[in-house]
């Protein structure tokens, strides 16, 4: 082969290994987003804690006890304990669905962009639940809680539905099961989620427990299992 | 071959050696700066929960509704939605920046910081629009808020301007129109984000439309995409 | 081999591929979940300098001596330092278990988000500690930070018992006695920071001053040294 | 070679190879501390702004205007300016010192876990400087600020004392003339620092000038070149 020849074909690669470098491209830009998302749930989880009250001893008073308050403000700790399940889960999740996609495109970057934003926010309804679980208003605060629970929900579907349709940025030897079950799964979590955001209505402990409940079904079965070995690489 | 000459050899590469590890050097440099930018990224965006003011129960009085003071903030959850979308679209923007980079030099590394430095700040900004935007005092706010966007917008223009003259930091197999298609972008883009400064003197919602309208259009046409995918590797 | 020979082999592999795949695999998830932990350390260590009081101008009356209102408020330092030596250590020490660790299932997942729940409610217990060292009220803080770092000790006692009972999780060509000395060590740990937590009842000073002097003990000396390294590969 | 042999052979690696593990290994820890490291500085960094006062509309006073409220706080602008550039630099700094290392040590981890431990106080000093820098007790706020500036200076010397004493920690083919232009580096630095803290107690303004000055000069000039290239590999 003459040199000239061989410039030429670094520019203009052959066929079979333009499809292995722009699969390494879209491989690459997938990791990326994932990376990035990964650090917004890392640090969203990590804030929450800013979100339960340190009692200052002027709060405190005269003769009052740090162990007996500390035990009333039960409500921040159960909050607190409630979305840090539910990032850590909804990051599993996340992490199970971005097993199965190879490739992205500008639909799929909003439908991501909506996910961390709603995650993101989870610090306020947090807080919001913790200040108000055993006030006359709690039901405004369970609403708005179990409402960000069943936005996340459906920006999860969103995501998939756009994902897997047709296969549309799935890895192509995909096990049919697993899409199936995935699939089935955002079929009926946002409903239950807006279950919930409707019971926050009747009784904002229910509501919070459902919540908890779905947090831990749905996220921790999700971690992606040996099955799935084959079809990353 | 002697065994002093192959030593000799591992330390002084053979000339097509060196340019190939100093090539995978810079490679290397330039992952480090992007990867140190995206926690900076992904943090500045999940500190924005911070800024909206959750309502204490004092605050609240005797008989007040919880539900009628969080509709009175919108202000707080436009803020935060509008400074969401822009640093994500930011991200974007700058990922798809360095993309097409492949050397750093020390003025790239001063650009970078100055972005960053603007970043960081933006919950500042946020924080402020969001407590004044109801206020008689708003307008001191939008410009600020403005402001700050309009200078990410220049500190964006200088960085690819000093990197993209003459080709100095670029790959070498770029497709110039790509090149020029974000040149443009950086011509176009800091001149609008002035107007929207100069707007928030006028009418401070009518600026924040703008901000959010600008980073929306910017932000995600900016995604690399496929064809960028030869020039990669 | 025929066309059709090749394709089926690429997709079901032959055996000793299937193995360094789904091996390649588990690294990956192993990595992965590590990554985030990271993540999660890094945010819960950098947070703990917010629970420092920043001593306003108006708390500083007229005449008021800066100097001394900063050294007054040594316990928010010590309840810093504190902290942040135990999240160091407990990062080399989850590093240190996950050198040796090749596989995860569900419940070590489970176990290493307990794990991060506990450390990223850190800053609660040290901001607590700083506001009551001095206050009559201060044995109750010292058994919350007391007990939050037993909590912790378990933990790791719960995540390494999982994953080291019969090899479980762990790789193969591991040095038994490294393994040994680890168990050794949560074998005793979580009983000494016990002591501790009884300890706050007695003297919070003494409690404190054993959950460093444990810190720096287990945590530095877990730092993976050179006779990790044929097992990693 | 029969099967035993072969096996054998995996687990008692030759000679040369198992250099090359161990040196990979080695590599992987290094790379392990840096990735936290700055995962560390780039939240210490992000979490500056929260430093910086927005002023509330109760505070602002009937009639107030919002604009020269915010002009008056313009010490919060500069601590945040100052502590931002210092940071950036500093961890250019710490990248440039891992760049030359290739192993790691106990005493190692020790100094890298003190340095760490000052980056994350630095939003203390950085907060205790904006509230203080007009009021009469600046003295006292500007001396916490350039000590610890002076404490991270002494920090780094004792990182790279101990790490470039006899070459310990270093890579082999190392520039001698780059090795003994940090060593000078740090022999002037915390002297420097040591006279911005001195320069405190006479006037807070210079002081704080000294600490900006040295940070872009130590710092931005320590971006790792391509003459270290040939190193790295």
């Amino acid at each position: 082969m003459s040199n000239a020849d061989s410039i030429a074909k670094t520019e203009t690669l052959a066929p079979e290994n333009a499809i292995k470098v722009s699969a390494t491209f879209e491989r690459n830009e997938t990791v990326r987003i994932e990376a990035f998302s990964d650090g917004v749930f890392a640090i969203a989880i990590t804030l929450l804690v800013l979100g339960i009250n340190v009692p200052r001893i002027r709060e405190l008073g005269a003769g009052g006890s740090l162990g007996s308050t500390l035990l009333k403000q039960w409500p921040h700790y159960l909050a607190f304990v409630t979305s840090f399940i539910t990032i850590f889960a909804k990051w599993v999740n996340h992490h199970r669905i971005f097993s199965f996609i190879q490739r992205t495109d500008h639909p799929f970057l909003y439908w991501n962009g909506l996910l961390l934003l709603l995650i993101t926010f989870m610090p306020f309804p947090t807080a919001l639940l913790a200040e108000y679980l055993l006030h006359p208003e709690a039901k405004a605060a369970g609403a708005v809680f179990a409402g960000t629970y069943a936005a996340i929900a459906f920006a999860f579907k969103g995501l998939w539905h756009h994902a897997s349709k047709n296969g549309r940025l799935l890895a192509q030897n995909v096990d049919d099961r697993e899409i199936r079950q995935i699939t089935m799964q955002y079929r009926y979590g946002p409903l239950l989620y807006l279950a919930a955001f409707a019971l926050s209505f009747v009784s904002v402990g229910l509501s919070v427990g459902l919540c908890l409940c779905l947090a831990v079904f749905f996220g921790f079965k999700g971690w992606p299992t040996l099955r799935l070995a084959k079809r990353r690489l």
